[in-house]
């Protein structure tokens, strides 16, 4: 997708510009506009609660994918910001814009799929709310609780960068669909599956609680989304491209030589994956997470090669640049 | 607005095939879709949380409002459906899809609206999400805790129908705006304010919970609503001509008179007020509630005249019917 900036703004700037009128100081709030999810300090407990859309022509386009399809990955998308909280589910609420013409069997279709994703995270849909619009959108608020939060700016210097779950798959399967690929091998459907039907690392997001300093989800790409985890910690992240490739998996290494392109490249810049990066010490490392780099004094994102030498990681995805 | 119906199907049709699809039975979900708000039983307390969206050209139109009006009356109509659970508001979150060409002075402005919304609500917005799309949209999600929400469901036969705030002023003021008035009044530059500037009544929502058995917010006019809260308790309602009347603004009837119209047609079937509708009894009626008519068994809406003649309530307004 394109990464040009759009009349000369981007999204870090709409984001500063809505912190600074909207980020307001208030007693209950623990963490605002600015991490994966927001934590309010409520008497009860603390209540994480983030909020995605999914907009037809921009985020989806109904050649690849079906409702269900859209309806389950809109959810999954909303929930991995969940995931990367540690937080566990309570509940989900679904704000549809329906075009003129959509039909019931199409909104019972897209039903389904946020149905088969609520019942798959434990995160049942609670409520929404439905508008006509030129556009069809699918807004998914999730909400969860979390005794301790894991947020994007406390990872310590000298930490490890973790990643659970896998990477590239999704981009690939993308990549795919675009060049009109009819192959019908199990890698090509794999990562066809990936991107179509990802699912957020809620369980492991929970688990991760007790042994992780800080943690993001990986949904812009690995490179975007561990600079801004650095970036939030006030650190350098190193990652190391032969731990990095030793995670990627023989699916994505077939598909990426069907397309010709690096295996490495999709694993750090592809989104759409839902892994979560976490930082934290080797002694708490737990199985599912994989060692992929570390955390130093400094600023930015740099890419280790196998020969020592350091590059830099590439700088991301704007969702106001198209 | 439009009321007829959309290819065979209306917006009661697309919410009961929602239940159908999403309405899973959920250990920890105390009310699901279909009350003003969802009620999630966490280990901590009672969640009370809502989303609503605002589209341009569907529910706001720029020529009439600034996007600094735009963004309080989106968040107060979202904040409403919490005040007629009779929640106190945590905070909330804002997710804007922006057409191409949106300035960054357009998205100060309309976050400036909800920044004014949030203080005059004390609901601070912790989270939200940017996206790109071909029509401007602002969807907010409230959240909020009630140690015991009041629903739709629980109004009893035999109590008071109670108003809190006007009706009919909203509607009187987008009505004068689509005639082009150019009068500058102090009765025109109230309904316009309404209309465009209406507060939710999250205070006396608060108040309304050790005195009411069942409450509403009137957001799509009180015929529609107060049909509502009659179904969902399985009651009839009868609406009292004369004591509705009894409520409305001198403002009101001068508006009415100037756009020839009867002002209590316009409480009836004007929305956007944001007032609430609830169910009590006589001895617990707190004084910012006016007694409007009274529940007893059976079904339906009806409008009982000065002469004791009972007639149908308008019906209502259909969102997915335009």
């Amino acid at each position: 997708m394109a990464r040009q900036r759009s009349r000369g703004w981007n999204e870090l700037e709409a984001v500063t510009l809505l912190q600074s009128v909207l980020g307001v100081s208030h007693a209950g709030v623990a963490v605002a506009i600015g991490d994966d999810a927001a934590v309010l300090q409520s008497p009860r407990g603390k209540l994480i609660s983030t909020v995605d859309v999914a907009v037809q022509g921009v985020h989806f386009d109904r050649r690849w994918l079906t409702l269900t399809d859209i309806g389950f990955r809109s959810f999954n998308a909303a929930a991995s910001d969940l995931g990367a909280m540690g937080a566990r589910p309570l509940g989900a609420l679904s704000s549809l814009i329906l075009p003129k013409g959509f039909e019931p069997r199409e909104l019972r279709e897209l039903a389904e799929g946020q149905a088969d994703a609520a019942r798959r995270l434990k995160c049942p849909v609670v409520g929404g709310n439905l508008a006509r619009g030129s556009e069809l959108s699918v807004t998914t608020t999730v909400m969860g609780e979390a005794r301790k939060p894991l947020l994007r700016s406390t990872a310590r210097e000298g930490d490890e960068l973790w990643l659970i779950g896998n990477v590239g798959l999704a981009t690939a399967g993308l990549r795919l669909l675009a060049a009109g690929s009819k192959a019908k091998s199990h890698a090509v459907q794999r990562c066809i599956e990936a991107w179509r039907r990802p699912l957020a690392q809620l369980e492991m997001g929970a688990k991760l609680v007790a042994r992780a300093h800080a943690a993001i989800d990986v949904s812009d790409g690995l490179g975007c989304d561990v600079t801004r985890l650095a970036h939030a910690s006030q650190l350098r992240v190193i990652v190391e491209a032969h731990a990095l490739e030793a995670t990627l998996t023989s699916d994505l290494m077939q598909v990426a030589a069907t397309l010709g392109v690096s295996a490495l490249d999709l694993a750090l810049s592809g989104g759409e994956d839902y892994a979560i990066l976490a930082a934290g010490t080797a002694a708490k490392r737990p199985r599912f997470a994989a060692r992929i780099g570390h955390f130093e004094r400094g600023k930015g994102a740099k890419l280790e090669l196998a020969n020592g030498r350091r590059v830099e990681l590439p700088s991301g995805f704007d969702h106001l640049a198209r």
